[in-house]
């Protein structure tokens, strides 16, 4: 895939990398960079990520043939509503928000068939910050995209190309469908993190080991961000509390019988998912 | 600390890397190790564990100083209990378990006061075996020293010496104060780990990125130690998930009001826990 101009809106560790990555296997001729406050695109154009820099949406869309949307979820349907007046008849949306169905829903419809699609990449990290960009973010990870019915077929195949272009695998779902498995394998795990971590008496920190940081880890996470994101994924992530509450129980009944065989089975299978996973990348090795 | 003779029983990842670390920094004179089956002791004599290997643990045991009983949890006392007639008057015995009071309770007043200090270097990981033993492994690591009235001081200082001479910050803690806390920092955290791992479906696994990797680690850990572990501290385990249910319950009132000013000021207080932790090692920076 090569595109003439690639437009990122928001340049911070995932729009950063989208630039640098693009810029670095020449998926683009040049790369815009949109975001407010400015300070951030001198640094986006330092580091490489982009070629010219933006602080008002318009004149970077005017010219862009893919604008990725790389703001916090509860600003993407916005942004993209708001830009999509300005592009030309064949420029192409997309987003990385992590969650899908509301984004969707809000701008499906309202725009012509075949202007957007949405796209969610498993990379990033609890950090965060254009410091963090890395332009192999996204080689072998996973990116997700996720047509509805009413999606141009020929839009969803220039996305899954660009993701594919950065490195990505692409896996193709609802985005009803993202958002439930996002929910058990991204969402739950960051709201037991800060669970964990929001439990943990002040005097114990120096016992927490290991163990606690590589659990906890993902609760470094802005909370503004991951507000958004529980927000406008709020029934999925209900049903995947149910879940882990259904599981939790059954540790609670084998712990107050004592009942070894029962601990014993449920360690066993987490064991085997876990050892299932590795500890590779998604798509590496597996 | 200068030893003459150590004699670690149990050679996995944590007695291999007692040994490992007391040869490397000096701490004895040479270090014998005990283990069933034999083949291991082949091993842990190559890496330069060990000086010399013994199947039963009398022999060892008679020509040793200090005692380092590294099984798991539920064999820690019996072997404590089954080595020390075997022993000089002056013999002192610890251990590594990551539980204290059972362990304590059965050993103290069955052995003359003295023989026995509890410990539990926060070291170690979901890894098990001689093949991950490291020198540096309790290097700027926490080690819990967990005396009761009825230890003898003396003791108490020869075993806080000896973790410290590895490269160790010592610890005291009484047992049940110990187990309360690392219910909190350890063995819930790795119940919750565990939980989230086994309620993945297999058809989402590829969808499984960076974060729930990170949170769930710690499950890939050996199923039968860590029963071992929960049934040992099961009151403060089922205390911890207690705790862990009341804030549960908490992120789930904030999402079902859709209260985005409580799930924000439930995350910034886990984010500010996760980033006082920080990313090193306990005691590393600190």
């Amino acid at each position: 895939m090569k595109l003439s101009t690639l437009t990122v809106v928001g340049v911070g560790l995932i729009g950063g990398s989208v630039g640098l990555a693009a810029r670095r296997r020449g998926v683009a001729g040049r790369v815009l960079g949109v975001s407010r406050p400015a300070e951030s695109l001198g640094r986006a154009w330092s580091v490489g990520a982009i070629d010219e820099g933006f602080v008002d949406a318009a004149p970077a869309v005017a010219e862009a043939d893919l604008v990725v949307v790389c703001t916090p979820v509860d600003h993407v349907a916005a942004e993209v509503l708001a830009a999509a007046p300005h592009g030309r008849p064949t420029t192409l949306f997309t987003d990385v928000g992590s969650t899908k169905a509301v984004i969707v829903r809000a701008v499906d419809g309202r725009l012509p068939r075949g202007a957007f699609v949405g796209s969610h990449p498993l990379a990033g990290s609890e950090k965060r910050g254009l410091e963090h960009a890395d332009a192999d973010l996204f080689q072998d990870r996973v990116a997700v995209v996720t047509p509805t019915p009413s999606t141009d077929p020929a839009a969803v195949q220039r996305v899954a190309e660009f993701w594919q272009a950065l490195g990505a695998n692409v896996v193709l779902m609802s985005p009803e469908e993202h958002d439930r498995a996002v929910a058990l394998t991204s969402h739950l795990p960051h709201l037991v993190a800060a669970a964990l971590a929001g439990i943990l008496p002040p005097d114990q920190h120096h016992l927490a080991a290991t163990g606690f940081r590589d659990t906890t880890r993902v609760a470094a996470g802005d909370p503004s961000v991951w507000t958004g994101i529980f927000r406008q994924n709020r029934s999925a992530v209900l049903a995947a509390l149910d879940r882990l509450g259904e599981r939790l129980l059954l540790f609670r009944r084998a712990l107050e019988a004592d009942d070894s065989g029962t601990l014993d089975h449920l360690l066993g299978q987490a064991k085997k998912v876990r050892d299932a996973l590795g500890s590779c990348h998604p798509g590496q090795g597996q």
